[in-house]
């Protein structure tokens, strides 16, 4: 252990991939615990990057043409109760108002005006905009309505973990009413490639398009897509979900229009959504035991520039130069955003300054002192591979975009890499068994990876599949080979191979 | 009465101001009354308007060195019990979540799982801010802190009206933190000038910047800024502050920094927001008969294109020429942002849809119909003033952004007019009466305006005149004449004029 390389983040990955990920988080300054139970402060650098994320996809939402609105926090009990699947799906786990006030009681405030019906935080809105639905289509010419919303919601949930599972999280939730079942089928699929495209072209994440299986699929819906992504513990995570709701929530929200005949029909309904969690895959498919690795594309800030002064006498011309460096670079485009530049003039120690930076993941770390100046040149440090080198300030800034984009491309290409070679086929039970089965029964987060086998989809192995290795299936693909094959656990015929894992 | 004019909306704003507003709303379909009580629904064209107000101000948060984060949305009741006068102005009226799931009894799904102590939904977030901030402060190399949330809040508020006062809205809130008064102080006064010239160069709303009494101050604060601005049926709104919080909310969050010398001192805080509620002045600062107005600089949509098509085999030829038309539009930058047009193409009667447009209050209506491309010519109507004529399009083309300012101007220079017209110097008690008495006891609406006067700022005359009239002091505006002069009701020396009116 002595020997063992000096890391910016401990433990590291290998020692405890569960408390590194926690370590990334605070070293990076991303978020931290709140004192209000299972529920988490999103700081500034983490929510530039949720700003970000918002930014790309509202935008690909308008350009589909989406528009946003917003509806109550609140939702009646009553209208919960009205899809049966639904409500049995979040009733365990929601915060319910029940007074609206409080009235002193000794020392104590405690609640007072008991409300007729008791209020449940939305743990999402389809009852609610269901029922906007049902007022605002008359006829075949109110369709498609196509909806999104930025929100909060709150799911109580009882192990919480920042950013991938917490009592409150921010996410958007689109909603749509379509005339024919195509239409909407169409729209939950359309929505699922916006996804798979953002996380690839935008987190740097690779992702695998699938259709969940009937255990796991949302509750009310009649299929739920979604993108699964590989993290570097090789368990899955669950990015983004479309589904396509058929009549259910129509017929119990009671969303009709007469079509062009005049007749009255249910209309078909989608919805699909992504929420801080993507933070959370972000963080740990890219990160490394130094800290976080921000893709140039979502970062919240590009470049940081380090003025390195060692006598008083040079500071203000480093200053002046460094102020300069930053007016020539904010005029560069990148990603349709002027290039984010920030110079740190914080007293602190240079090298401590600069450990912080790569802990962040900013992707260009330049540090800047008489000697550059001299020479005009940049030192310039590449945050994924942390290769420094010595740049001619007008070479690093004909190049800059180019040197942005092959950060982007080399974490994606180095994600897409480690995943490829954790998807296994596997033919037999006892090799499935095997391979998620850890070696050494102290790290019990050590196994295979992604598992692709032929699959009945009976729910019973599933569940003892769950049960057994804490193993789902996270999706059936649909990119596949349309191949029959045998089931590897039932032995009867199954339509194609799926994907299991273990999952966040 | 029967040679009145027809008017889009109805009642007229003489008729019945307060249905008016509502009509408008309706008409223009910002939003609509939620079944959840006391919530509202903000429809696309009303949230496209929120939209552009945060774009805005977002920008002139960031300009001023702020930064975006999260919190949650719960505060526990012990949190709030910190600030004696904070909990007593928000205690009455907020939602409290008591339970964290529902349970079956019977058909009907009652709370379950009781919390060990309630939680409130955020009616403000000084509290839990306050706390985290105890955590982030320590040195003064740590201040200021500078944070701005975009959020949605909860007031249980017995009488509701849209945009103007609900039980859910969203808005922003600003918190800093400064390792002096007058830098708190600064902070507090640079952000109400933000919400002032926010007001006035983009709502083309003129605002009076002032203070409030001890009376209308926030619940904790030192001092509350404001601006107040004057609606249609001459009562204030007040579209924003910015409170001054001395060292109350760092006393009770324990927000500490040890001083440059190592001395520990409370640090000195602020806070500052603007709410949905500017949707509402928007709304009743410029709206006419016949629907809402909206100031370019702010409008969802710029232009809305109407292909003018009597004969089927025209069809064709206008709908390409309107496409090539916004396509060349929307290449112009209005403000910031690309010219936003739509086409309008739904097969409704032209006339009807015109004056769907009309009452939604966009800027610019063009028409083209075969005879405009004949003629190289488009038919434009003006929203602000209704005046409509025919011009060249490369005409238009070429002053299109002079007259996007000329409305925004036009709208601006009525608003300030009109406010400048009703507001009225008062000298005596009895005029002071007569001048909010209404003279028709059937519209007690009327009255004369906001009264400039001396007072005393006696807390016991406030209240008098708050029963008598329904009339507060707006605000102790900050741009006046530092002559003192004799209040006018208890004949007191007065510091200086004062402004009254009854308020939303």
């Amino acid at each position: 252990m002595s020997s063992k390389k000096k890391t910016a983040i401990s433990p590291t990955r290998e020692e405890d991939y569960s408390e590194w990920y926690q370590q990334v988080i605070k070293e990076a300054d991303l978020a931290e615990h709140s004192p209000v139970r299972g529920c988490m402060v999103i700081k500034p650098w983490g929510y530039g990057i949720w700003e970000n994320i918002q930014k790309v996809l509202d935008e690909k939402f308008k350009e589909t043409g989406h528009q946003n609105a917003y509806f109550p926090l609140f939702i009646p009990v009553s209208f919960l109760e009205k899809e049966a699947k639904h409500v049995e799906g979040f009733a365990k786990e929601c915060a319910v108002v029940t007074h609206h006030r409080l009235e002193k009681k000794g020392d104590k405030l405690v609640p007072a005006g008991e409300l007729d019906e008791p209020l449940v935080i939305r743990p999402t809105s389809e009852m609610i905009i269901g029922e906007m639905f049902s007022k605002w289509v008359h006829s075949y010419r109110d369709l498609p309505i196509l909806i999104n919303q930025w929100a909060n919601i709150v799911r109580w949930e009882m192990r919480t973990r920042m950013f991938l599972r917490t009592t409150e999280f921010l996410w958007q939730e689109g909603h749509t009413a379509h005339a024919t079942k195509e239409e909407a089928l169409e729209e939950t699929l359309k929505m699922l490639d916006v996804y798979a495209d953002f996380a690839k072209n935008y987190l740097a994440i690779p992702v695998i398009k699938g259709q969940k299986s009937e255990g796991e699929k949302f509750p009310g819906a009649d299929t739920t897509y979604c993108i699964e992504a590989m993290m570097q513990d090789k368990k899955a995570l669950q990015g983004g979900t479309s589904h396509f709701l058929g009549q259910n929530f129509s017929k119990s929200c009671n969303i009709k229009f007469a079509d062009i005949d005049g007749k009255e029909t249910f209309c078909w309904t989608s919805s699909w959504g992504v929420t801080t969690r993507l933070i959370g895959a972000l963080i740990m498919v890219h990160s490394d035991d130094d800290g976080l690795i921000l893709p140039p594309r979502i970062s919240p800030t590009h470049i940081v520039i380090l003025p390195v002064v060692h006598k008083e006498d040079v500071a203000g011309e480093v200053a002046s130069y460094c102020e300069n460096l930053k007016s020539e670079l904010t005029k560069i485009n990148y990603f349709g955003r002027p290039l984010q530049v920030f110079i740190d003039k914080r007293e602190i120690r240079g090298g401590e300054k600069k450990w912080q930076w790569i802990k962040k993941g900013i992707p260009l770390i330049l540090e800047v002192g008489p000697r550059d100046i001299k020479e005009e040149a940049l030192f310039v440090t590449r945050r994924d591979d942390k290769s420094s080198k010595s740049v001619k300030r007008s070479v690093f800034l004909e190049t800059l975009v180019e040197e942005l984009d092959s950060i982007q491309s080399a974490l994606l290409l180095r994600a897409t890499k480690f995943r490829d070679e954790n998807i296994k086929e596997i033919k037999t039970k006892e090799e499935f068994y095997a391979f998620f089965t850890p070696e050494n029964k102290e790290k019990p987060e050590i196994h295979g990876g992604f598992a692709k086998a032929y699959f009945c989809m009976d729910a019973k192995i599933e569940e003892k599949l769950k049960e057994d290795l804490n193993v789902t299936v996270r999706c059936i693909p649909l990119d596949h080979e349309d191949k029959e094959g045998i089931c590897i656990f039932s032995k009867n015929k199954a339509a194609r191979q799926v994907i299991f894992a273990k999952a966040y």
